[in-house]
């Protein structure tokens, strides 16, 4: 197999796994958002707490989430860029959502890690948030 | 080349290559601190800016860092996890530095990028946050 041919379809298949994971939580699709997410998942959120460990408490955040989202839910990449092998990857991405009430929503920065799990890349780490205030 | 073994040095390689940033940023080696990071690099730091591109900006964070840092500089993992392929990796930890006052420091959570270029594991980003105010 050509390996630049290998890359290319491993980052094909990654912006797949992030972008149609997006477009679950703008369809409040829990079923869509934890499709291709591992059990054993890290969470660093927006909010607090500190830490979420496990897809249990990694579902409870979007509860959250959903509570204060208006309708059509925005959780838009304004960019993002993927870096990935052929079983680990990662993507840095800016983003915009609702946020918790401003009129003009809330940027944010997200990282995402991946593993390549039995032919499937799948998400267990998440990192989501916002600059510290001065 | 067995794949396991190959795996195993990549991550003993990864954690050589954080540690050792780790280290630089406790003796204030900017050095160091540069010595495996890519000129690309894309930072999300504490505290503003909301991004940081490219390795000069990156090297002015530091500035600031160690313009608050009080002798000797605590950049400690409290909690790392390593997940490492063959030429792309990233690693999720909980930190702690002193940060810009506090008497008990600031925890604070971490997620770096790295990929392997030219045989070299170099990290290409680092979200740095702590969660948001309520």
């Amino acid at each position: 197999m050509n390996v630049m041919q290998s890359r290319s379809e491993d980052e094909v298949a990654v912006r797949d796994v992030v972008e149609s994971w997006m477009a679950a939580v703008r369809s409040r699709d829990y079923e869509g958002i934890l499709r291709n997410h591992s059990s054993g998942i890290v969470m660093f959120d927006v909010p607090p707490p500190f830490q979420v460990k496990g897809i249990d408490a990694y579902k409870k955040t979007w509860d959250l989430f959903f509570s204060c989202a208006k309708d059509p839910v925005h959780f838009d990449p304004t960019e993002m860029h993927i870096t990935a092998g052929k079983d680990v990857a990662f993507v840095v991405a800016t983003m915009h959502c609702d946020g918790d009430g401003g009129p003009g929503g809330l940027d944010f920065r997200l990282t995402v890690g991946l593993r390549k799990i039995d032919g499937q890349w799948t998400i267990t780490h998440e990192h989501h948030s916002i600059p510290a205030l001065d």
